[in-house]
Protein backbone atom coordinates (compact mmCIF):
# COMPACT_ATOMS: atom_id res chain seq x y z
CA UNK A 1 0.00 0.00 0.00
CA UNK A 2 0.86 3.34 -0.64
CA UNK A 3 2.86 5.12 2.34
CA UNK A 4 0.98 8.45 3.82
CA UNK A 5 2.36 12.02 3.05
CA UNK A 6 4.08 13.07 6.25
CA UNK A 7 1.89 16.21 6.43
CA UNK A 8 -0.48 13.73 6.30
CA UNK A 9 0.16 11.81 9.15
CA UNK A 10 0.92 14.94 11.05
CA UNK A 11 -2.49 16.25 10.49
CA UNK A 12 -4.07 12.69 11.69
CA UNK A 13 -2.28 13.04 15.02
CA UNK A 14 -3.98 16.38 15.73
CA UNK A 15 -6.65 15.57 14.76
CA UNK A 16 -6.85 12.20 17.05
CA UNK A 17 -5.57 14.60 20.53
CA UNK A 18 -8.15 16.73 19.52
CA UNK A 19 -11.01 14.18 19.09
CA UNK A 20 -10.05 12.70 22.11
CA UNK A 21 -10.87 15.72 24.18
CA UNK A 22 -14.17 16.26 22.58
CA UNK A 23 -15.70 13.17 24.09
CA UNK A 24 -13.57 12.65 27.02
CA UNK A 25 -13.62 9.06 29.10
CA UNK A 26 -15.58 8.84 31.67
CA UNK A 27 -14.36 9.80 34.80
CA UNK A 28 -15.10 6.38 36.69
CA UNK A 29 -15.59 2.95 35.06
CA UNK A 30 -19.41 1.82 35.50
CA UNK A 31 -20.37 5.31 36.16
CA UNK A 32 -24.40 6.25 34.46
CA UNK A 33 -23.75 6.83 30.44
CA UNK A 34 -20.14 5.59 30.51
CA UNK A 35 -20.57 2.55 28.47
CA UNK A 36 -22.48 5.02 25.89
CA UNK A 37 -19.03 7.33 26.45
CA UNK A 38 -16.72 3.92 25.55
CA UNK A 39 -19.13 3.32 22.26
CA UNK A 40 -18.64 6.99 21.65
CA UNK A 41 -15.13 7.02 21.97
CA UNK A 42 -14.25 3.57 20.62
CA UNK A 43 -15.86 4.73 16.57
CA UNK A 44 -14.74 8.37 17.19
CA UNK A 45 -11.03 7.12 18.00
CA UNK A 46 -10.50 3.88 16.02
CA UNK A 47 -7.48 3.70 13.44
CA UNK A 48 -8.56 5.95 10.86
CA UNK A 49 -7.71 7.68 7.80
CA UNK A 50 -9.93 10.94 9.21
CA UNK A 51 -9.82 12.23 5.39
CA UNK A 52 -12.55 14.16 5.70
CA UNK A 53 -10.67 16.03 8.63
CA UNK A 54 -7.44 16.15 7.05
CA UNK A 55 -9.53 17.98 4.05
CA UNK A 56 -10.92 20.50 6.82
CA UNK A 57 -7.51 21.22 7.55
CA UNK A 58 -5.90 21.58 4.40
CA UNK A 59 -8.66 23.62 2.79
CA UNK A 60 -8.42 26.56 5.63
CA UNK A 61 -4.74 26.60 5.26
CA UNK A 62 -4.79 26.76 1.56
CA UNK A 63 -6.90 30.05 2.20
CA UNK A 64 -4.24 31.22 4.64
CA UNK A 65 -5.69 30.85 8.19
CA UNK A 66 -5.66 26.97 9.35
CA UNK A 67 -6.22 28.19 13.22
CA UNK A 68 -9.65 27.79 13.60
CA UNK A 69 -10.09 24.91 11.95
CA UNK A 70 -9.56 21.94 14.16
CA UNK A 71 -12.74 22.10 15.73
CA UNK A 72 -14.96 21.78 12.69
CA UNK A 73 -12.78 19.20 11.35
CA UNK A 74 -13.70 17.28 14.94
CA UNK A 75 -17.51 17.99 13.82
CA UNK A 76 -17.25 16.34 10.79
CA UNK A 77 -15.18 13.57 12.10
CA UNK A 78 -17.79 12.74 14.50
CA UNK A 79 -20.50 13.36 12.12
CA UNK A 80 -18.94 10.67 9.90
CA UNK A 81 -18.20 8.29 12.45
CA UNK A 82 -22.00 8.37 13.69
CA UNK A 83 -22.86 7.51 9.59
CA UNK A 84 -20.65 4.57 10.05
CA UNK A 85 -22.29 3.50 13.32
CA UNK A 86 -25.83 3.47 11.65
CA UNK A 87 -24.14 1.74 8.20
CA UNK A 88 -22.87 -1.48 10.06
CA UNK A 89 -25.97 -1.94 12.19
CA UNK A 90 -28.45 -5.47 11.30
CA UNK A 91 -30.92 -3.58 10.06
CA UNK A 92 -28.73 -1.77 7.53
CA UNK A 93 -25.25 -3.14 6.17
CA UNK A 94 -25.00 -5.70 8.83
CA UNK A 95 -21.12 -5.58 9.09
CA UNK A 96 -18.90 -7.41 11.63
CA UNK A 97 -15.92 -5.27 10.81
CA UNK A 98 -14.87 -1.69 10.59
CA UNK A 99 -11.11 -0.36 10.97
CA UNK A 100 -9.79 -3.69 11.51
CA UNK A 101 -12.17 -4.23 14.55
CA UNK A 102 -15.32 -5.59 15.51
CA UNK A 103 -18.13 -2.92 14.81
CA UNK A 104 -19.70 -1.33 17.71
CA UNK A 105 -23.09 -2.74 18.21
CA UNK A 106 -21.22 -6.37 18.40
CA UNK A 107 -19.24 -5.30 21.04
CA UNK A 108 -21.64 -2.76 23.03
CA UNK A 109 -24.67 -3.77 21.89
CA UNK A 110 -27.21 -2.75 19.23
CA UNK A 111 -29.53 -0.18 21.72
CA UNK A 112 -25.79 1.30 22.89
CA UNK A 113 -24.57 1.74 19.29
CA UNK A 114 -27.85 3.55 18.45
CA UNK A 115 -27.48 5.74 21.38
CA UNK A 116 -23.62 6.58 20.22
CA UNK A 117 -24.63 7.44 16.92
CA UNK A 118 -27.25 10.07 18.23
CA UNK A 119 -24.21 11.47 20.70
CA UNK A 120 -22.04 11.51 18.19
CA UNK A 121 -24.14 13.87 15.92
CA UNK A 122 -25.22 15.84 18.28
CA UNK A 123 -22.03 16.01 20.10
CA UNK A 124 -21.06 17.33 17.03
CA UNK A 125 -23.36 20.51 16.75
CA UNK A 126 -22.32 21.37 20.94
CA UNK A 127 -18.70 21.44 19.58
CA UNK A 128 -19.53 23.62 16.91
CA UNK A 129 -21.61 26.08 18.94
CA UNK A 130 -19.13 26.16 21.82
CA UNK A 131 -16.07 26.38 19.68
CA UNK A 132 -16.83 29.66 17.48
CA UNK A 133 -17.88 33.02 17.53
CA UNK A 134 -22.28 32.86 17.25
CA UNK A 135 -21.81 33.92 13.00
CA UNK A 136 -19.36 30.65 12.39
CA UNK A 137 -20.83 28.56 14.65
CA UNK A 138 -24.35 29.47 12.85
CA UNK A 139 -22.96 29.38 9.19
CA UNK A 140 -21.04 25.60 10.15
CA UNK A 141 -24.37 23.85 11.56
CA UNK A 142 -26.21 25.23 8.92
CA UNK A 143 -23.15 23.62 6.42
CA UNK A 144 -23.13 20.57 8.04
CA UNK A 145 -26.94 20.03 8.47
CA UNK A 146 -27.60 20.41 4.94
CA UNK A 147 -24.89 17.54 4.62
CA UNK A 148 -26.56 15.16 7.07
CA UNK A 149 -30.09 15.39 6.05
CA UNK A 150 -32.42 15.60 3.13
CA UNK A 151 -30.04 16.14 -0.05
CA UNK A 152 -27.24 14.08 2.50
CA UNK A 153 -26.55 11.48 4.52
CA UNK A 154 -29.79 10.67 5.38
CA UNK A 155 -31.24 10.93 1.72
CA UNK A 156 -28.50 8.79 0.52
CA UNK A 157 -28.52 6.22 3.40
CA UNK A 158 -31.87 5.73 3.01
CA UNK A 159 -31.98 5.01 -0.93
CA UNK A 160 -28.66 3.22 -0.64
CA UNK A 161 -30.88 0.66 1.96
CA UNK A 162 -34.13 0.42 -0.15
CA UNK A 163 -31.96 -0.34 -3.12
CA UNK A 164 -30.25 -3.46 -1.74
CA UNK A 165 -31.14 -6.45 -4.42
CA UNK A 166 -32.57 -3.91 -6.91
CA UNK A 167 -30.48 -3.15 -9.70
CA UNK A 168 -29.82 1.03 -10.28
CA UNK A 169 -28.74 2.79 -13.76
CA UNK A 170 -25.84 4.88 -13.10
CA UNK A 171 -27.67 8.27 -12.10
CA UNK A 172 -29.28 6.42 -9.38
CA UNK A 173 -25.96 5.11 -8.02
CA UNK A 174 -23.86 8.53 -8.46
CA UNK A 175 -26.91 10.25 -6.22
CA UNK A 176 -26.36 7.93 -3.68
CA UNK A 177 -22.84 7.93 -3.69
CA UNK A 178 -22.67 11.65 -3.79
CA UNK A 179 -25.05 11.85 -1.11
CA UNK A 180 -23.36 9.45 0.90
CA UNK A 181 -19.94 10.25 0.52
CA UNK A 182 -19.54 13.21 -1.71
CA UNK A 183 -21.70 16.04 0.52
CA UNK A 184 -19.59 15.36 3.62
CA UNK A 185 -16.24 16.09 1.52
CA UNK A 186 -17.44 19.13 -0.34
CA UNK A 187 -18.73 20.42 3.01
CA UNK A 188 -14.96 19.64 4.64
CA UNK A 189 -13.70 21.65 2.12
CA UNK A 190 -16.56 24.26 2.36
CA UNK A 191 -15.95 24.58 6.07
CA UNK A 192 -12.31 24.51 6.32
CA UNK A 193 -12.06 27.56 3.60
CA UNK A 194 -15.11 29.70 6.00
CA UNK A 195 -13.17 29.15 9.31
CA UNK A 196 -9.91 30.74 7.08
CA UNK A 197 -12.36 33.40 5.93
CA UNK A 198 -11.88 32.44 2.05
CA UNK A 199 -13.40 34.27 -0.68
CA UNK A 200 -16.58 32.72 -2.98
CA UNK A 201 -13.92 31.54 -5.43
CA UNK A 202 -11.67 29.56 -2.80
CA UNK A 203 -14.79 28.28 -1.75
CA UNK A 204 -16.35 27.08 -4.88
CA UNK A 205 -12.81 25.79 -6.52
CA UNK A 206 -12.25 23.62 -3.02
CA UNK A 207 -15.90 22.24 -3.35
CA UNK A 208 -15.40 21.02 -6.59
CA UNK A 209 -12.57 19.11 -6.02
CA UNK A 210 -13.75 17.64 -2.94
CA UNK A 211 -16.85 16.89 -4.56
CA UNK A 212 -14.78 14.72 -7.11
CA UNK A 213 -12.62 13.66 -4.53
CA UNK A 214 -15.20 11.91 -2.56
CA UNK A 215 -17.09 10.21 -5.45
CA UNK A 216 -13.47 9.03 -5.86
CA UNK A 217 -13.09 7.45 -2.31
CA UNK A 218 -16.56 5.64 -2.88
CA UNK A 219 -15.33 4.18 -6.00
CA UNK A 220 -12.16 2.93 -4.46
CA UNK A 221 -13.95 1.77 -1.53
CA UNK A 222 -16.04 -0.24 -3.98
CA UNK A 223 -12.99 -1.42 -5.54
CA UNK A 224 -11.42 -2.59 -2.22
CA UNK A 225 -14.44 -4.19 -1.31
CA UNK A 226 -13.87 -6.66 -4.65
CA UNK A 227 -9.79 -7.04 -4.66
CA UNK A 228 -8.76 -6.03 -1.17
CA UNK A 229 -8.11 -8.37 2.17
CA UNK A 230 -10.04 -7.58 5.37
CA UNK A 231 -6.52 -6.63 6.69
CA UNK A 232 -6.22 -3.66 3.93
CA UNK A 233 -9.12 -2.39 4.35
CA UNK A 234 -10.53 -3.04 8.04
CA UNK A 235 -13.79 -4.74 6.46
CA UNK A 236 -15.44 -7.94 5.63
CA UNK A 237 -14.55 -8.49 1.94
CA UNK A 238 -16.96 -9.22 -0.48
CA UNK A 239 -20.14 -7.26 1.61
CA UNK A 240 -21.24 -5.60 -0.62
CA UNK A 241 -22.03 -8.42 -3.09
CA UNK A 242 -26.02 -7.61 -2.95
CA UNK A 243 -25.30 -4.71 -3.90
CA UNK A 244 -24.96 -2.12 -7.53
CA UNK A 245 -21.50 -0.41 -6.58
CA UNK A 246 -19.24 1.32 -9.11
CA UNK A 247 -17.38 -1.94 -9.74
CA UNK A 248 -20.80 -4.24 -10.05
CA UNK A 249 -21.72 -1.44 -12.96
CA UNK A 250 -18.26 -0.98 -15.20
CA UNK A 251 -15.74 -3.70 -13.89
CA UNK A 252 -13.20 -3.42 -12.11
CA UNK A 253 -10.92 -1.57 -14.89
CA UNK A 254 -13.71 0.71 -15.32
CA UNK A 255 -13.78 1.36 -11.88
CA UNK A 256 -10.14 1.76 -11.53
CA UNK A 257 -10.26 4.28 -14.65
CA UNK A 258 -13.03 6.30 -13.12
CA UNK A 259 -11.65 6.69 -9.65
CA UNK A 260 -8.15 8.03 -11.43
CA UNK A 261 -10.61 10.25 -13.53
CA UNK A 262 -12.15 11.48 -10.70
CA UNK A 263 -9.11 12.56 -9.08
CA UNK A 264 -7.29 14.00 -11.37
CA UNK A 265 -10.78 16.33 -12.35
CA UNK A 266 -10.08 16.94 -8.08
CA UNK A 267 -7.01 18.18 -8.97
CA UNK A 268 -7.66 20.40 -11.79
CA UNK A 269 -9.93 22.26 -9.89
CA UNK A 270 -7.71 24.03 -7.93
CA UNK A 271 -5.90 24.80 -10.76
CA UNK A 272 -6.57 28.86 -9.80
CA UNK A 273 -4.15 27.81 -6.46
CA UNK A 274 -1.15 26.87 -7.97
CA UNK A 275 1.17 25.75 -6.47
CA UNK A 276 -0.18 26.08 -3.19
CA UNK A 277 -2.59 23.27 -3.56
CA UNK A 278 0.21 21.18 -3.58
CA UNK A 279 -0.95 18.83 -0.53
CA UNK A 280 -4.47 18.66 -1.53
CA UNK A 281 -3.47 17.14 -5.11
CA UNK A 282 -0.97 14.72 -3.23
CA UNK A 283 -3.85 14.00 -1.08
CA UNK A 284 -6.17 13.12 -4.50
CA UNK A 285 -3.24 11.11 -5.75
CA UNK A 286 -3.25 9.27 -2.37
CA UNK A 287 -6.75 8.51 -2.69
CA UNK A 288 -6.64 7.33 -6.30
CA UNK A 289 -3.59 5.23 -5.44
CA UNK A 290 -4.76 3.26 -2.14
CA UNK A 291 -4.10 -0.09 -3.88
CA UNK A 292 -4.89 0.56 -7.70
CA UNK B 1 -60.50 12.46 30.89
CA UNK B 2 -60.24 16.14 31.64
CA UNK B 3 -60.40 18.74 28.64
CA UNK B 4 -57.42 20.35 27.41
CA UNK B 5 -57.75 24.42 28.36
CA UNK B 6 -58.10 26.17 24.96
CA UNK B 7 -55.11 28.27 25.06
CA UNK B 8 -53.70 24.89 24.89
CA UNK B 9 -55.61 23.56 21.89
CA UNK B 10 -54.75 26.77 20.10
CA UNK B 11 -51.49 26.73 20.56
CA UNK B 12 -51.08 22.92 19.48
CA UNK B 13 -52.94 23.90 16.15
CA UNK B 14 -50.11 26.93 15.60
CA UNK B 15 -47.54 24.53 16.52
CA UNK B 16 -48.76 21.51 14.02
CA UNK B 17 -49.48 24.03 11.30
CA UNK B 18 -44.90 24.87 12.22
CA UNK B 19 -44.51 21.23 12.29
CA UNK B 20 -45.62 20.77 9.11
CA UNK B 21 -43.88 23.35 7.51
CA UNK B 22 -40.92 22.60 9.04
CA UNK B 23 -40.71 19.33 7.59
CA UNK B 24 -42.62 19.35 3.95
CA UNK B 25 -44.20 16.42 2.31
CA UNK B 26 -41.73 14.97 -0.81
CA UNK B 27 -42.94 16.75 -4.01
CA UNK B 28 -43.00 13.59 -5.80
CA UNK B 29 -44.19 10.23 -3.86
CA UNK B 30 -41.08 7.52 -4.90
CA UNK B 31 -38.97 10.30 -5.13
CA UNK B 32 -35.68 9.23 -3.86
CA UNK B 33 -35.34 9.83 0.03
CA UNK B 34 -39.42 10.46 -0.04
CA UNK B 35 -40.12 7.00 2.33
CA UNK B 36 -37.74 8.84 4.94
CA UNK B 37 -39.70 12.02 5.17
CA UNK B 38 -42.48 10.20 5.28
CA UNK B 39 -41.49 8.64 8.20
CA UNK B 40 -40.17 11.88 9.36
CA UNK B 41 -43.29 13.25 9.42
CA UNK B 42 -45.69 10.25 10.20
CA UNK B 43 -43.59 10.54 14.18
CA UNK B 44 -43.44 14.11 13.68
CA UNK B 45 -47.42 14.98 12.51
CA UNK B 46 -48.95 12.42 14.68
CA UNK B 47 -51.66 13.10 17.00
CA UNK B 48 -49.82 14.40 20.12
CA UNK B 49 -50.12 16.79 23.26
CA UNK B 50 -46.92 18.73 22.68
CA UNK B 51 -46.24 19.52 25.72
CA UNK B 52 -42.70 21.04 25.38
CA UNK B 53 -43.85 22.98 22.51
CA UNK B 54 -46.26 24.34 24.72
CA UNK B 55 -44.10 25.08 27.64
CA UNK B 56 -41.76 26.86 25.23
CA UNK B 57 -44.71 29.24 23.87
CA UNK B 58 -46.05 29.93 27.43
CA UNK B 59 -42.52 30.97 28.74
CA UNK B 60 -41.79 33.12 26.49
CA UNK B 61 -45.49 34.21 26.76
CA UNK B 62 -45.03 34.99 30.41
CA UNK B 63 -41.48 36.95 29.59
CA UNK B 64 -43.59 39.25 27.44
CA UNK B 65 -42.29 38.51 24.24
CA UNK B 66 -43.53 35.80 22.17
CA UNK B 67 -43.21 36.43 18.69
CA UNK B 68 -39.95 34.48 18.11
CA UNK B 69 -40.44 31.30 20.18
CA UNK B 70 -42.04 28.93 17.29
CA UNK B 71 -39.24 27.57 15.53
CA UNK B 72 -37.42 26.48 18.74
CA UNK B 73 -40.59 24.74 19.82
CA UNK B 74 -40.77 22.57 16.76
CA UNK B 75 -36.78 21.99 17.02
CA UNK B 76 -37.41 20.77 20.35
CA UNK B 77 -40.84 18.95 19.16
CA UNK B 78 -38.66 17.32 16.37
CA UNK B 79 -35.87 16.41 19.00
CA UNK B 80 -38.89 14.98 21.29
CA UNK B 81 -40.17 13.28 18.04
CA UNK B 82 -36.33 11.63 17.35
CA UNK B 83 -35.98 10.02 21.05
CA UNK B 84 -39.57 8.47 20.86
CA UNK B 85 -38.53 6.61 17.40
CA UNK B 86 -35.52 5.58 19.69
CA UNK B 87 -37.05 4.21 22.54
CA UNK B 88 -39.63 1.86 20.30
CA UNK B 89 -37.05 0.24 18.37
CA UNK B 90 -36.91 -3.26 18.73
CA UNK B 91 -33.40 -3.10 20.57
CA UNK B 92 -35.05 -0.83 22.84
CA UNK B 93 -38.15 -1.17 24.18
CA UNK B 94 -39.68 -2.68 21.40
CA UNK B 95 -42.95 -1.22 21.41
CA UNK B 96 -45.55 -1.54 18.84
CA UNK B 97 -48.43 1.35 19.64
CA UNK B 98 -46.91 5.33 19.77
CA UNK B 99 -49.30 8.17 19.98
CA UNK B 100 -52.60 5.37 19.01
CA UNK B 101 -50.98 4.14 15.87
CA UNK B 102 -47.95 1.24 15.06
CA UNK B 103 -45.01 2.48 15.78
CA UNK B 104 -42.50 4.01 12.88
CA UNK B 105 -40.65 1.08 12.63
CA UNK B 106 -43.36 -1.88 12.43
CA UNK B 107 -44.86 0.81 9.36
CA UNK B 108 -41.31 1.59 7.72
CA UNK B 109 -38.78 -1.06 8.93
CA UNK B 110 -35.89 -0.58 11.25
CA UNK B 111 -33.63 1.25 8.98
CA UNK B 112 -35.86 3.74 7.79
CA UNK B 113 -37.32 4.21 11.07
CA UNK B 114 -33.52 4.88 12.41
CA UNK B 115 -32.80 7.31 9.81
CA UNK B 116 -36.30 9.30 10.26
CA UNK B 117 -34.58 9.43 14.03
CA UNK B 118 -31.33 10.71 13.02
CA UNK B 119 -32.97 13.37 10.02
CA UNK B 120 -35.29 14.80 12.94
CA UNK B 121 -32.61 15.46 15.25
CA UNK B 122 -30.31 17.02 12.85
CA UNK B 123 -33.17 18.95 11.29
CA UNK B 124 -33.93 20.47 14.58
CA UNK B 125 -30.43 22.07 14.48
CA UNK B 126 -30.81 23.01 10.98
CA UNK B 127 -34.31 24.96 11.78
CA UNK B 128 -32.55 26.75 14.85
CA UNK B 129 -29.50 27.91 12.80
CA UNK B 130 -32.05 28.62 10.03
CA UNK B 131 -35.16 30.42 12.07
CA UNK B 132 -32.68 32.76 14.38
CA UNK B 133 -29.68 35.96 14.28
CA UNK B 134 -26.66 33.63 14.68
CA UNK B 135 -25.81 34.99 18.66
CA UNK B 136 -29.70 33.06 19.69
CA UNK B 137 -28.82 30.60 17.05
CA UNK B 138 -25.61 29.69 18.63
CA UNK B 139 -27.18 29.70 22.19
CA UNK B 140 -30.29 27.52 21.80
CA UNK B 141 -27.94 24.66 19.91
CA UNK B 142 -25.71 24.75 22.61
CA UNK B 143 -28.90 24.48 25.05
CA UNK B 144 -30.69 21.92 23.25
CA UNK B 145 -27.01 20.07 22.41
CA UNK B 146 -27.05 20.11 26.10
CA UNK B 147 -30.34 18.42 26.54
CA UNK B 148 -29.50 15.68 24.28
CA UNK B 149 -25.96 14.72 25.31
CA UNK B 150 -24.31 12.88 27.63
CA UNK B 151 -26.35 14.50 30.76
CA UNK B 152 -29.28 14.23 29.36
CA UNK B 153 -31.69 12.16 26.43
CA UNK B 154 -28.82 9.75 25.48
CA UNK B 155 -27.24 9.22 28.92
CA UNK B 156 -30.94 8.42 30.07
CA UNK B 157 -31.95 6.20 27.10
CA UNK B 158 -28.78 4.38 28.41
CA UNK B 159 -28.87 4.07 31.51
CA UNK B 160 -32.59 3.22 31.01
CA UNK B 161 -31.92 0.55 28.89
CA UNK B 162 -29.22 -1.25 30.70
CA UNK B 163 -31.65 -1.20 33.95
CA UNK B 164 -34.31 -3.33 32.30
CA UNK B 165 -34.91 -6.41 34.91
CA UNK B 166 -32.94 -4.66 37.31
CA UNK B 167 -33.51 -3.39 40.54
CA UNK B 168 -33.12 0.27 40.99
CA UNK B 169 -32.57 2.73 43.54
CA UNK B 170 -34.88 5.59 44.00
CA UNK B 171 -31.88 8.09 43.25
CA UNK B 172 -31.16 6.22 40.04
CA UNK B 173 -34.71 6.18 38.68
CA UNK B 174 -34.92 9.80 39.56
CA UNK B 175 -31.83 10.49 37.55
CA UNK B 176 -32.49 8.60 34.64
CA UNK B 177 -36.18 9.77 34.36
CA UNK B 178 -34.54 13.82 34.87
CA UNK B 179 -32.37 13.22 32.02
CA UNK B 180 -34.81 11.43 29.59
CA UNK B 181 -37.81 13.81 30.44
CA UNK B 182 -36.97 16.42 32.97
CA UNK B 183 -34.24 17.79 30.43
CA UNK B 184 -35.60 19.14 27.63
CA UNK B 185 -39.02 19.90 30.16
CA UNK B 186 -36.24 22.26 31.23
CA UNK B 187 -34.80 23.02 27.84
CA UNK B 188 -38.28 24.51 26.61
CA UNK B 189 -38.96 26.69 29.28
CA UNK B 190 -35.20 27.83 29.33
CA UNK B 191 -35.16 28.23 25.25
CA UNK B 192 -39.08 30.58 25.32
CA UNK B 193 -37.47 32.88 27.82
CA UNK B 194 -34.40 33.26 25.81
CA UNK B 195 -36.42 34.00 22.76
CA UNK B 196 -38.38 36.77 24.72
CA UNK B 197 -34.71 38.47 26.40
CA UNK B 198 -35.80 36.68 29.99
CA UNK B 199 -33.93 37.97 32.66
CA UNK B 200 -31.44 35.02 34.98
CA UNK B 201 -34.32 35.13 37.40
CA UNK B 202 -37.10 34.73 34.78
CA UNK B 203 -35.21 31.67 33.90
CA UNK B 204 -34.42 30.35 37.01
CA UNK B 205 -38.02 30.15 37.93
CA UNK B 206 -39.17 29.09 34.32
CA UNK B 207 -35.99 26.02 34.70
CA UNK B 208 -37.23 25.04 38.26
CA UNK B 209 -41.28 24.88 37.34
CA UNK B 210 -40.44 22.95 33.81
CA UNK B 211 -37.94 20.41 35.57
CA UNK B 212 -40.71 19.54 38.26
CA UNK B 213 -43.37 19.28 35.34
CA UNK B 214 -40.88 16.94 33.32
CA UNK B 215 -40.48 14.59 36.30
CA UNK B 216 -44.40 14.33 37.42
CA UNK B 217 -45.12 13.98 33.24
CA UNK B 218 -43.15 11.05 33.58
CA UNK B 219 -44.67 9.65 36.76
CA UNK B 220 -48.17 10.12 35.43
CA UNK B 221 -46.22 7.95 32.28
CA UNK B 222 -45.78 6.05 34.90
CA UNK B 223 -49.02 5.27 36.73
CA UNK B 224 -51.18 5.12 32.80
CA UNK B 225 -48.66 2.59 31.98
CA UNK B 226 -50.09 0.28 35.03
CA UNK B 227 -54.02 1.88 35.14
CA UNK B 228 -54.70 3.20 31.64
CA UNK B 229 -55.71 1.81 28.76
CA UNK B 230 -54.23 1.49 25.27
CA UNK B 231 -57.96 4.15 24.04
CA UNK B 232 -56.12 6.50 26.32
CA UNK B 233 -52.88 6.11 26.19
CA UNK B 234 -51.62 5.17 23.01
CA UNK B 235 -49.79 2.92 23.79
CA UNK B 236 -49.96 -0.20 24.24
CA UNK B 237 -50.49 -1.22 28.25
CA UNK B 238 -48.50 -2.42 30.96
CA UNK B 239 -44.88 -2.10 28.67
CA UNK B 240 -42.80 -1.30 31.26
CA UNK B 241 -43.74 -4.37 33.34
CA UNK B 242 -40.04 -5.46 33.42
CA UNK B 243 -38.67 -1.87 34.90
CA UNK B 244 -38.23 -0.09 37.53
CA UNK B 245 -40.91 2.79 37.38
CA UNK B 246 -42.11 5.26 40.11
CA UNK B 247 -45.48 2.96 40.36
CA UNK B 248 -43.22 0.03 40.97
CA UNK B 249 -41.49 2.23 43.42
CA UNK B 250 -44.17 3.73 45.20
CA UNK B 251 -47.62 1.98 44.45
CA UNK B 252 -50.34 3.42 42.71
CA UNK B 253 -51.39 5.83 45.45
CA UNK B 254 -47.81 7.06 46.60
CA UNK B 255 -47.09 7.36 42.71
CA UNK B 256 -50.30 9.50 42.08
CA UNK B 257 -49.31 11.84 44.96
CA UNK B 258 -46.03 12.22 44.20
CA UNK B 259 -47.10 13.63 41.09
CA UNK B 260 -49.31 16.00 42.54
CA UNK B 261 -46.73 16.99 44.82
CA UNK B 262 -44.52 17.93 41.72
CA UNK B 263 -46.83 19.64 39.88
CA UNK B 264 -47.29 21.39 43.19
CA UNK B 265 -44.07 22.23 43.45
CA UNK B 266 -43.60 23.56 39.64
CA UNK B 267 -46.85 26.01 40.18
CA UNK B 268 -44.53 27.60 43.33
CA UNK B 269 -42.08 27.93 41.60
CA UNK B 270 -43.58 30.60 39.38
CA UNK B 271 -44.73 32.19 42.30
CA UNK B 272 -42.67 35.66 41.46
CA UNK B 273 -44.57 36.07 38.17
CA UNK B 274 -48.05 35.83 40.37
CA UNK B 275 -51.14 35.72 38.30
CA UNK B 276 -49.22 36.37 34.87
CA UNK B 277 -47.82 32.48 35.14
CA UNK B 278 -51.80 31.37 35.32
CA UNK B 279 -51.43 29.51 32.23
CA UNK B 280 -48.20 27.12 33.00
CA UNK B 281 -50.31 26.67 36.45
CA UNK B 282 -53.18 25.11 34.81
CA UNK B 283 -50.96 23.51 32.46
CA UNK B 284 -49.31 21.82 35.67
CA UNK B 285 -52.88 20.92 36.79
CA UNK B 286 -53.61 19.13 33.51
CA UNK B 287 -50.23 17.21 33.67
CA UNK B 288 -51.41 16.09 37.23
CA UNK B 289 -54.87 15.71 36.57
CA UNK B 290 -54.49 13.35 33.57
CA UNK B 291 -56.80 10.24 34.14
CA UNK B 292 -55.80 10.64 38.26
Amino acid sequence: MRSLPAFFTESQDTIARALDLMVPAPETQGASASQVIDAMRYTLLAPSKRVRAVVVLLAADLCGHPSRALPVACAIEAIHASSLILDDLPCMDDAPLRRGRPTVHTVYGEAIALLAAFGLLNEAYRHLARSYDAPLAARLTSLCADAVGLDGLVAGQAEDVLATDATLNFETLERIHRRKTGVLFSAAATAGALTAGGSAADVAALTAYAKNLGLAFQVVDDLLDVIGTPEETGKAARHDARKTTFVSFSGVDGARELAHELCRTATLALAPFGQRAARLGELADFVAARRL
